[in-house]
């Protein structure tokens, strides 16, 4: 399988073009973040996480994106009802497991919103991911030569058992599909001192999923597309703050051009 | 009727001057950008939503400011409180219907807190406002030849009901008060492409009611002002990132000069 | 006691070779622009406000930074819970008392959050920080001929009550401990027209008291830190937009000789 900056550029002008509506229920941190994005890359953000309308926002949606990150119960709730209610009408499901491992809490959240709907998609570091397999299945099955293989192990097992894709995103990203995998190098290690751009990524990947067949297609361009402006705008950013401020400009204008004399896909 | 540039920038040196409080209940999206260009205006921001100070908050505002962006019920109560509280205190009351018209509960809640206290100016886009319109009625009352002119039909309605002052803002805002209506032409497409810079037109009508009698013109000054800080700021941006830093940068030094120079007011 | 540029900049030197986990409990306006700043500065911000789990990130933090800026309930629950735990682990504590003063929820709050567990360090604004002194007491005991005088008073019988230290933040700081004061006179007026600094300054607190044995160094050096990048911020600023991104970027290069150059530290 190959993808190509003209294919990516293709996506990209399908999202300008039809302007999908992304429903986010994503964290207090990244929300501005992440509807900005969304406008600069094309798409139509929408948040919304009161358990009396995400129904009824899914329905106008093609594309739902969850996100943990400043989590807490009646999100919880919501959550599980927006999930639902994207199966029943087909969109893609992208989830961001922010911080899973890090506390229980965390950790049983996404065990359980992925139990209950599997998402098409989710997107999270390698330690995030490690955290999404079950204890017990782990000690036994886990017994890789370094962190990074473990959680590609990992990932796989995942995939198999859920039927999604997922991304572990780092300076690669892994793209990992029923037996495929990509990786993408794009990116710059300035962008790990910005917030919210991981949570960025995961948006981005539902509105590429949302005018896309493949979830694996989608999940790459998404990743490759997050990569190139950001490591265009730490090109000529000062610092962080005027990452951010490149970032969204650069999205807003990136051409098949940036992106063909850019992109770093490989097998 | 005639608002002039003179005009607006008198009231822009009130606001610089007295810095009157204005209380937010707004959106987890829009925030951090409603209180920095409040800032930027030179007023002062509240933010407070819990029902246990909602109306010690009011107490010390010039103007309060009603948003329900990220809607949930806690939420709703404190705004009715909120509203409540502000009419007994009779400081300008603005409300910013967002998504109504997209999910049930936008629509029901939007008109649940009109109906509860009548706000002193309504902000939306031309589909929010119309949502708020009860259904029945407007199958009958609506026949207008384009939805721009069907949207002002309703807002005109809306504006005899409750005895307040309506604003449809798009590329053309119209401003609709008793047996009155202006239009302001000032703005530009980039900044549709910036989350929160509707949120912060409403926030801003609330700065400019703090300091001004007639809500009529208190709403054409803030929408003015806006499409001229955010036309100034698209001049020199290289994309929505740079906008929104450009925009605050500009409204903060906004001058008579600059205002004269790109007002686009007409009956 | 002297602070030279030389200690401040081994501290930050230590952040960022340590990056410290910083748990914030923080308002929903200034938690993007906090979290940004921890990671500008080397530390590693995580935000987490549920109950089932603050304990958990409390423990694998190395500092907890609470801040009542968008207070309600379930959060005051949450922020009891992380200010047990954290002084069981004894990791710094600060408390950033946004607006007590100004209703009675925030000022009873407050003091509610002192009188379960004393912060390590209390940062406000000079009414801020006399609004948590209690009333009855304040009748008998203030009586300083200014206002500034009257807050360092209460600010030096808060300290003996709670063994914390006291930072009243303005045009000028006061750092309040034992028997001892200082002064930082660095800042700029422009960063009163950015919101969430003063949100920022309590949070940089927490990642120097990260890695300081003394709460009063740590809270003296953070406050020149965020002076001395605010003033550097606004000398190359065209306005509040853009200083908020200039700070960061400068935050993130800080050099030792920009704060020897800068650094205005007096007993």
């Amino acid at each position: 399988m190959k993808i190509t900056a003209s294919e990516i550029y293709k996506s990209i002008e399908m999202i300008r073009q039809k302007s999908p509506v992304v429903h986010n229920i994503t964290n207090y941190v990244a929300m501005n973040n992440t509807a900005n994005a969304l406008l600069a890359l094309g798409a139509s953000p929408v948040m919304a996480h009161a358990e009396e309308e995400v129904e009824e926002m899914v329905n106008i949606a093609s594309a739902l994106v969850i996100n943990i990150g400043t989590l807490s119960k009646p999100w919880i709730y919501s959550m599980l009802k927006a999930l639902s209610q994207a199966r029943k009408k087909s969109i893609p499901i992208i989830l961001d497991p922010v911080g899973a491992g890090a506390t229980s809490y965390r950790t049983q959240t996404s065990r359980e919103l992925i139990n209950s709907e599997p998402p098409t998609i989710i997107r999270g570091n390698a330690s995030e991911i490690m955290a999404l397999y079950d204890d017990k299945s782990k000690t036994k099955g886990v017994d890789s030569a370094s962190s990074s293989d473990a959680a590609i192990d990992i990932a796989q097992k995942l995939c198999e058992t859920h039927k999604c894709v997922i991304c572990i995103s780092g300076a690669t990203d892994y793209i990992i599909g029923k037996e495929k995998i990509m990786k993408v190098k794009n990116g710059h290690p300035l962008m790990t001192k910005v917030t919210g751009l991981g949570c960025t990524a995961s948006a981005l990947c539902g509105a590429f999923a949302a005018v896309e067949k493949s979830a694996f297609a989608a999940t790459v361009k998404a990743m490759a597309v997050m990569g190139i402006a950001g490591e265009m705008a730490a090109d000529v950013a000062a610092g962080p703050g005027s990452l951010q401020t490149h970032f969204l400009d650069i999205l807003y204008h990136l051409s098949e051009r940036d992106i063909s004399q850019r992109l770093k896909v490989e097998d």
